[in-house]
């Protein structure tokens, strides 16, 4: 019996929806039906409209899938991930815990940033450039595009000028941009399964039709894709999130004869291209297609920091007439000063320097990584992911392994691990060994350390 | 006759939509009815999709109206504002002039930045704590939200602690938030009109029913907002934007009192409260609901610098609730510099110092502006909002004064001029005169040269 309350100034969708989201947590198993909408509308006096809403956010978050004239079910997809999430993560109101050991696998070591030369820069441009009584560019200042545009003719191959190119605050900045820039155009949007789960959340935020297509040895599906109705397609060729496969050009063909064919618009995520240690990189899908129908994606969070939050997108002349339209007089959402002190570290060559010295620093805790799992795991796991990126990928060679129970241990012991599947919002079961955030050194006292809880869940 | 080229890579329906806006441009009146989409299929052996989709954007941005089984009509709204654009603004290819003066209301100059103790700060913070290797906190680093919430308590009798306040990049970051985390829930949008027309667009975006109300002397009209469905409203209460009224303490109570009893949530945009020179500041609205159906939004942009981006948010605790559950895991836009330095900025008693230099200083450029517009337009306009912010509202004595024209020799001139309706998509006829970009005394100059384009449009 959920307890609400009318008086609350909670409304009362909000309490029920978190009555129902607690009890699902606490009682129910994947595929349990919960009660009809007016079954509890009639139990508890309320109006169909306020249980609708509980079940709709239920729904949203994923808790919940609806099936056709039957009802709602508790969802096999989130069940996992959010049992897992209830019991380690803390309250917001929880002092954090001081943790001994960081898997995380988009982190940095804050010694690996450049921060004599770029204190120098800031310094230079406040002084001599910045407008601190001025807004900046919408689509981001003159001199940055333009270093970062040739910066991706000569090293990506991607097809642009500076007037292609917007600036942001990241992933979530360029994707709620494209999503509002093509919404009267298309509605449907398909993106890899797994794949990062805040691309869904934004388009679906959007009110788009969100369709999982299937990710194979060779990246997305094309036949999978073209059975649905989308339009858009988010995909990560480079280093497939999370996967990490490439995908070969063959297939990088076959996407873009479809998308082309359909006049539909490829999102390229090349979020970590740069960090490639065994292969050359693949030229971007964009330059392929000629900067037509791909909206390109870039960062400056996994080579420089993920704590200045510059990322940035290349659209084709259409969109970039669509956003002249409608955002021309919108502002920036990075300051001037970030911007210009990048702009001036890509100008004096140090982005080159810098990420010739990042490649070849992480390609040595890539390699310490992968050492160590083999060193202390042995044969309880297999690498099925390396070779690029700040972390390698791991599954271990037992069935049944439970891995809530390797998440718990590892709280207790003050190791904070990072499953695939919590950011992917799919079923997809491995382990993500970051080393982007240690120094070499720690590396293998680091994987030490966790191997003593891993073989705990191991052998229970 | 338009011409579409069904082998050009950009879509037909894109295609379409330009041919036609350019062709509303050019040669429709306001009222004039569009061609049925069945009757341009037609014609243009286009599917019914096409043209639909081309209208839909012509809508989308106001170029139309739609009127119930009636067709699609040349909008009034906007008609007036986009042929001023037309005219005016620069492509973007363009080489941006050099203006003699500019009357941009949301500028501050440059020299009036604290600029020394800044780059003191952070030179201090990027040594000792910014940690380059990490993604800021979601909701914004904790010390920088302690600092911002004593500030909001104290000046601005805000009811919030730390917990409750998000960084943003501004007010866009903002607005886009909270239009995500109240979607499952409401679906009805108010605003003032005239009004800042970015909220609006915002949430129209996500799909949200906007419904305009009108404002009197007192702000926001309570009796028109009771009667549409919207669960939330957006309101300026401190300045409102634009026409400068504040709203006094009885509509505020029964503003809060018809909120609280639909459960429906108030945005409160305090944007330049800070800017009184006259009054003292009327205290939030958020404080006098004690915060449970307030959103209260405020920014560094008016007082500080629009060039570092950073605005928060103080949101009531179910809203907070709601923003746990689903953006937990996100990161924030702003960088963790950024935040560190505003931090030490405050924390150091910098703020309430600039502040108070800020309000002596922007009170004179009112005054020396007020001066200026009295002595060189003398009886040929009238002031109509005054006494706060950063810009005054002057409207011609004339009947037929042709706003078009002003705006066509101001820019021959080489002096841009801001029009009230432009960023509020109303009729609403006034012009911003904007002093905060402007040194003290330059103000008196600016509006001498200002003077003598006004008089050429006032006599044509």
């Amino acid at each position: 019996m959920y307890v609400l309350d009318a008086k609350s100034k909670t409304p009362l969708h909000i309490q029920l929806y978190k009555a129902i989201k607690e009890d699902i947590i606490a009682n129910y198993k994947v595929g349990d039906k919960l009660p009809s909408i007016r079954k509890v509308a009639t139990l508890y006096n309320l109006s169909k409209n306020t249980v609708e809403s509980a079940y709709a956010q239920l729904y949203a978050e994923g808790y919940v899938q609806s099936r056709a004239k039957s009802g709602y079910y508790v969802s096999e997809l989130f069940f996992d991930s959010f049992r897992v999430e209830k019991e380690t993560v803390p309250t917001s109101n929880a002092i954090p815990k001081a943790y001994r050991y960081d898997f995380f696998p988009a982190q940095l070591h804050r010694e690996d940033f450049p921060l004599k030369t770029w204190k120098r820069l800031y310094t230079k441009v406040v002084t001599d450039e910045v407008d601190f009584g001025a807004y900046p560019d919408g689509q981001g200042e003159l001199v940055l595009r333009e270093q970062i545009a040739a910066y991706l003719r000569s090293s990506r191959g991607v097809v642009c000028s500076a007037e292609h190119i917007i600036i942001t605050n990241g992933f979530i900045g360029a994707m709620e941009l494209i999503a509002k820039l093509l919404k009267e155009r298309y509605s449907d949007f398909a993106q890899e399964m797994p794949g990062y789960h805040i691309a869904r959340k934004i388009f679906d935020a959007y009110g788009y039709t969100i369709h999982p297509v299937g990710v194979d040895a060779q990246g997305l599906k094309i036949e999978e894709l073209k059975k649905t109705q989308a339009h858009i397609v988010y995909i990560t060729p480079s280093h497939q999130y999370p996967t990490g496969v490439a995908m070969p050009i063959a297939r990088r063909q076959q996407l873009i004869a479809h998308m082309q064919r359909i006049s539909g618009v490829i999102i390229e995520d090349d979020y970590d291209s740069e960090l490639a240690y065994y292969t050359r990189p693949i030229p971007s899908l964009q330059g392929l297609d000629g900067g037509s129908c791909v909206v390109y994606l870039g960062t400056f969070a996994k080579a420089l920091s993920p704590a200045v939050r510059v990322g940035y997108m290349v659209v084709p002349e259409w969109i970039h007439t669509l956003y002249k339209e409608s955002y021309d007089s919108h502002f920036s959402g990075v300051s001037i000063t970030t911007q210009l002190t990048l702009a001036a570290f890509m100008q004096e060559g140090h982005w080159e320097r810098h990420l010739r010295r990042m490649r070849t620093l992480n390609k040595k805790k890539h390699n310490a990584m992968k050492e160590a799992i083999v060193t202390h795991l042995g044969n309880s796991c297999k690498i099925i992911a390396e070779g690029g990126g700040l972390s390698l990928l791991i599954v271990p060679t037992k069935e049944g392994f439970s891995w809530q129970k390797l998440q718990v241990l590892a709280e207790q012991e003050g190791i904070v691990i990072y499953l695939a599947k919590e950011r992917s919002g799919t079923a997809f079961e491995a382990l993500r060994m970051g080393f982007g955030g240690f120094r070499l050194e720690e590396i293998d006292e680091a994987v030490r350390a966790f191997a003593k809880v891993w073989f705990m869940a191991y052998l229970a």
